[in-house]
């Protein structure tokens, strides 16, 4: 299975310009799954929900959406893709996992990062696995990495790769991620951002880096800092099936629910 | 409050010579508490449950564990140790919290890895959190950093310094402690062993670089792979009270356990 990211830096409040970034990035693509960073139409840094929603997608009825199902259709592939999400009132900071028939699935983020917590609802959307080609893929957003219940929930649910689109400012999650890979024996793919989102509020600055790890935490590829990054590479995700860390060690069969 | 390790090589089925070694060892440390190696007494290689037995400390008459309560009282610290605990016919992977007036808990590891689990007994204790001169502190033994439920459980008790004996032999152990204390904002003292454990059945190799880990996942210290290493530093526990990773985000607060 060809899996990958697309790492890129997109200009705030420029959602037709990332969309036609990704679009033309993607063009001429050959993979069957490729993961985007979070928020990658709109930009990261809102200053309140009322920006949010401004800069939002209705999946009903987006131009950019339906563009992205276009190329997902022309390339048979899928792509993953956090957008921010209106729906009425509300905002939600969603990742969208769009095949060529259309959006198979939306996941809200559970754990709101710091501002975003004036500017998102918070997720009400359940870790949940789908299938891409008969493969388990589950989708979890930028800091749900730091809760170690979100890639469990995941990978005990049979996801073989963890799809995380990533606005990464704090410096500590690609090597976590190692660790999820390692005690959960699944593969990670952390399609982050770069560059800096400047605003009347202040200024965040993102981290590149965005990698592809093995089960067992193995690092397959990382990125540069401060550049676009178009990686594919060609797993088994059979491999995630494997849950022996040693030969007397199931890590999933291995656990004692009853005193956690 | 003062903690660390002791990192040392036991030699195998000599459990006289290695409390005589640790005895020397911390005869005038100046501490509140040290944490020692996984079966720290015996050795680790056994090759089935009678070698354990017959190499473990029944607590109930120990001359050995009486000698470490010896040692607790006369330079008024805790000790955290691993030691085979011989309970009439079952053995259990264990780790003591020893003080001046005695055993004061005794944890028995969840998690056997690999052979262990033909030489020891399943633990049966649950994981729970002791005072020491007020200050909150869990035991987890070796193999039990890959779940992370093992430590989770512990920091949602109120843990504020891990105490985590260990015979590692795999070498991804040292870095996710780094994660467990950044998801979990805990202390982390991991002591290691050193050397190799020469028997019939085989030859292990055990890694040292025993560790202290700040909250955050700040590393205070790693020990040399292949030495003997006392290692003790000033901490401030409270430290492990702050939950909050940025201004807006308290890692405890704000898991969302309906979706776990």
């Amino acid at each position: 299975m060809k899996v990958g990211f697309y790492q890129f830096r997109p200009l705030f409040g420029k959602p037709k310009q990332n969309c036609h970034k990704i679009l033309n990035a993607l063009d001429n693509v050959d993979a069957d799954l490729i993961v985007l960073p979070e928020l990658a139409l709109s930009g990261y840094y809102f200053k309140d929900k009322n920006e949010s929603l401004k800069y939002a997608e209705d999946p009903e009825n987006s131009h950019r959406l339906d563009a992205l199902i276009g190329l997902a259709k022309n390339r048979n592939m899928h792509l993953v893709i956090g957008f921010a999400e209106k729906r009425e009132e509300q905002c939600y900071n969603s990742a969208a996992l769009i095949g060529p028939n259309g959006i198979e699935h939306i996941y809200r983020k559970a754990h709101l990062f710091n501002e975003e917590k004036f500017c998102f609802d918070q997720g009400n959307t359940p870790f949940i696995v789908n299938e891409v080609n008969g493969v388990k893929v589950g989708i979890m957003i930028c800091f749900d990495w730091v809760f170690p219940e979100a890639s469990r929930t995941l990978s005990m649910q049979g996801a073989e790769i963890i799809c995380h689109p990533s606005n990464l400012v704090l410096t500590f999650c690609q090597q976590t991620m190692l660790a999820r890979c390692i005690e959960n024996r699944v593969f990670a793919i952390t399609a982050n951002r770069y560059g800096e989102d400047k605003r009347p509020q202040g200024s965040l600055k993102f981290t590149g880096k965005s990698q592809v790890v093995a089960p067992g935490g193995k690092l397959l590829h990382r990125a540069a800092s401060q550049r676009d990054a178009l990686f594919i590479t060609d797993i088994n995700p059979n491999e995630a099936h494997d849950k022996f860390i040693t030969k007397h060690n199931d890590l999933f069969g291995d656990r004692r629910p009853e005193f956690y």
